[in-house]
């Protein structure tokens, strides 16, 4: 280094703060520093952070940290508000056209979800409107995957995931289902509400002090696996909600968005356990082959983690 | 905007999450998101950042955030180690040639030190090698400046505050003084020690894989304030310290280093109540005066807040 460290000034930091890495055997970790570091230095330089907006940088990012616990976790919710999120996804996921796109996976999935024959209701305190969703898992030249695992989760009527709600009975709205030999799904479940994402932490005081909204539109979230294939995370979301132009976390995508449909179908009515006419919704998903070296769905990798 | 949210892609991202902020009423809010959010965005996209790593960012920042206490404040460490603090001090404390660079304050300050006569001895236990410290407080043009206030802190022999130590009496090497007509100050204390910041958590944990030794080279705090003139946050550092090279939070300036004087004055000596030969360290600050709209030591301002 032709910069010595006592010499450190507006010029010179970046420099200074980088060549203190020369040691470090891990190539990957200095890239990062060399990409992160530069630019972290350029907010401060080229918005001139003063001295207290340093301090209040510092007190959210710590209250961000400390508002975290099993339950809940702030600065995914950061991430995610920040677009960050959705462009780690699209980075990590890049694809065909032929496939379902990925989405955010949100802190809501959560592990050991119970397994489901066809057709079950994953609501088990039968408060909503019944919704019955069906479709199919294929590859990306249309054949059916038999045997492909779809992990599904939702909120309620009123926009609660049953981790966030004492109401709600333990895994309720939630369930794994397997694909029969035509590659079809389908389960019973209620009409899943847009809903506010957790506002009243960090997170939420930096929407309103940028007059931004809070809400989610309507969704049901997918994690599907299959042998061979990379895994999925996404989400199917409701046409029509008010929310899909201004998701707060940036998440939907017009591939993943379908009509609910009021059916007079007396036939599959009766396949479904009800009567006509009943609301239901379709999507077929669509698995990309597995590449050595291409990850797929953006934290389906931290599914069985500490996301959940 | 031209965009839509629903083509959220790595292209239309930084646009699309801006565009969000198109309704908040805060000019100086809204500057920061259109600087921080493209440059947090640059960095996903250089690095091309996988699911992984964001993840392992996710879980990092959470722990900075946990680890984090009123006795100790990791974001501020992490933000010391990056050159951050260094820089917004930097940007903060613009100013002439003549007068004393600040430096960062760090996390150890504390409130409510007790205010001592001259030459009282600011270590309560006795501990260590004698030092005394004394100078002058000035003006840019060397004029002593009467009634000037030095708040002061330091390390232990073996390089620990008195708030990380239980061994320590409290308020041990902390005391508040006030300079006479002359502007001349002194004090008692002992010879502070170089010392590794906190390194437990993921502060740590980072300076390790990045193979950076935790140290700072041996100093002497001061926050210095005066009615009329811009408070400012510095040390003085021991010369020789096998450290100064390599602070590990980038706070040397080579105007604050000052020898150790072994002295053979025996009248002065007498004066301080000991016999010759004595360890000494002379430093004169000078102050800078007050401008309207001028923040001087970044982080003064602060000091009587949640730093402490």
């Amino acid at each position: 280094m032709s910069v010595v460290d006592r010499d450190f000034n507006e010029e010179t930091a970046t420099e200074i703060v980088l060549g203190r890495n020369a040691a470090c055997t891990s190539p990957r970790l200095k890239q990062i520093m060399e990409v992160l570091v530069p630019h972290l230095h350029a907010v401060v330089r080229e918005l001139e952070l003063t001295s207290a907006e340093w301090m209040a940088a510092i007190e959210f990012l710590t209250a961000t940290g400390q508002i975290s616990s099993d339950r809940r976790q702030e600065f995914i919710l950061l991430s995610d508000t920040l677009g960050v999120s959705m462009l780690v996804d699209a980075i990590n996921n890049r694809k065909t056209q032929d496939v379902t796109p990925s989405t955010v996976l949100g802190p809501f999935h959560v592990d050991g979800a119970p397994r489901m024959a066809m057709g079950e209701n994953i609501s088990k305190d039968g408060r909503g409107e019944p919704l019955f969703v069906s479709g199919r898992v294929l590859d990306e030249n249309g054949e059916p995957l038999q045997g492909a695992v779809l992990d599904v989760w939702q909120t309620s009527e009123d926009g609660f995931y049953d981790t966030q709600d004492p109401r709600q009975p333990d895994m309720n709205l939630r369930g794994v289902f397997r694909t029969g030999s035509d590659g079809r799904f389908w389960f019973r479940t209620i009409v899943p509400a847009s809903y506010p994402i957790p506002n009243d932490g960090p997170v939420g005081r930096m929407l309103k002090a940028l007059a931004r909204h809070p809400m989610r539109p309507a969704h049901i979230h997918f994690i599907v696996t299959a042998a061979g294939f990379d895994s999925l995370a996404t989400h199917v979301f409701l046409a029509d909600d008010p929310y899909l132009q201004s998701d707060a976390v940036f998440g939907v995508k017009d591939a993943l968005i379908r009509e609910v449909e009021i059916s007079q179908d007396s036939d599959r009515a009766a396949a479904f356990g009800t009567q006509a006419p009943f609301k239901s919704l379709d999507i077929d998903i669509r698995l990309q082959h597995e590449e050595v070296g291409h990850i797929r769905g953006s934290r389906a990798g931290f599914a069985e983690g500490k996301t959940s």
